[in-house]
């Protein structure tokens, strides 16, 4: 039987590519928001929800981390880096030195920008709510338009593909993050993702945390301080790092790391993604 | 004479009220994007700059954190922190209850989802390219429609205010940037702000760098690992600290950080914000 995946959606966003690529195999299932994979993740409608966590040039996705920090029920269980490439799609036959209004994300046309200003300086940029519906916003569009989205989208929609990579940073990737109700067993190329805060504002804690990683040799992939809701400038940290929780060295810097922390959540621990082998 | 502030424009935007709230008798100059009040500083055509820096819900804006690496004439010479609230408004006259279209940045309407679940489920969300602009959708809208704006937008267009404070989460708080072409004297009560990358991915290195601080009893406000435009797991780390770069402890800390470091870029050191005094 096929593993089920709920996903962010609708049919050909780039989580849905993030998908098919961790297996392709899997019964797909939109879902309106981020927020919605996590409750039917949480509730048991689902077993495996993706969901993008972080892009190369946006940073983290905030509604994901917000999801994982107020839920405790989730885990992340795996992870799927994918490369986003921006494709220029509109009707078929359409004439690209005829186009007038370009639609797509605010987001995606801020990405494009420098190459929209050189090749359509003529075409009006009009918002959409996703880079999936600027496409049938392009569709329905009465005068000749285009739309900036994901190349599954072109696979889904009856489109012509007018141009492909056409953001003006070439490297853009983005990181989902598979969340289910438990992590993953270890595998020995293991990350463990963490949210911790401190209770006092003392100079020096964080210091103290990350030592107890360093001091064990354990590498840092990333560490981030978020504002949290109540006021800019009261930090939870977000950490990830080399090994599983339930192995030394992690087991024990987790341990050790409790102590001068008021709230600490590791999210799970999951293979590290590769594009070869898929868990 | 009067100040002359370059902001991220139209008028109406979150950025000209940061602008006013941090000098109410400046003249502004709206651009149409980040790196263009950059260019526009860095050139010399304005001699200050105001940008949008970070956000409580969405973390740290991206294009102004590019600007500033890339851009190494321009530095942080203050900051201004300004109160987020989205106002719902619509034409003179318009009744609430007949609202059929409600118009925002995608990002503004997922910040009052579940306000328009709630108080507009039969309204269809419609995308504009900026809040203000959907002021501006709104007015030209054939059918009855309301837009989520700034309140400044509200002063700017004719227009009735339908309600006030719609985000769902209450505390939102946005960190501006005053930049120009040198940071701020010292004031007894600064902050630094710094980026820096390694060249080698030794475990430990970040936490070397935070122990210089930490070992001074520096607070440390902020800290965040991006990714480089290069691919994703290469770090740029940002870190905002107590002190001015010109005098003891935070000097001597600069001094020891750029040892192990291979990229350490100071982007100003500037007065902390206090909505009672300013600089």
């Amino acid at each position: 039987m096929a593993r089920i995946f709920g996903f962010l959606g609708p049919a050909g966003t780039y989580t849905e590519e993030a998908c098919l690529l961790y297996d392709p195999a899997a019964e797909l299932r939109p879902y309106p928001t981020i927020t919605a994979v996590g409750e039917a993740v949480a509730t048991g409608e689902l077993k495996e929800g993706v969901v993008p966590i972080e892009n190369s040039l946006e940073g983290s996705v905030n509604f994901t981390l917000d999801l994982l920090i107020s839920q405790p029920k989730l885990f992340i269980q795996g992870e799927v880096v994918v490369p986003i490439e921006h494709y220029l799609m509109a009707k078929p036959g359409t004439d690209p030195a005829g186009v007038k209004v370009i639609y797509s994300h605010p987001q995606a046309l801020a990405q494009c920008r420098i190459y929209l200003e050189k090749n359509f300086p003529q075409a009006e940029q009009m918002a959409s709510l996703s880079t999936v519906l600027a496409v049938s916003d392009t569709l329905a569009s009465p005068i000749a338009a285009a739309a900036i989205a994901p190349r599954r989208a072109s696979e889904l929609y009856d489109v012509d593909v007018l141009d492909r990579g056409i953001q003006d940073v070439a490297a853009n990737v983005t990181r989902f993050a598979v969340l289910s109700l438990s992590d993953h067993a270890p595998t020995g190329r293991d990350k463990t993702s963490m949210a911790f805060t401190f209770d006092e504002d003392t100079p020096g804690l964080l210091y103290r945390a990350l030592g107890e990683f360093a001091q064990r040799g354990i590498n840092l992939f990333k560490v981030e301080s978020r504002p949290t809701k109540q006021s800019l400038g009261e930090y939870i940290f977000l950490v990830d790092c080399a090994g599983h929780r339930e192995e030394s060295p992690m087991k024990d810097a987790l341990a050790a790391l409790s102590e001068p922390i008021s709230m600490l959540r590791v999210l799970g621990s999951y293979p590290q993604w590769s594009p070869q082998g898929n868990p």
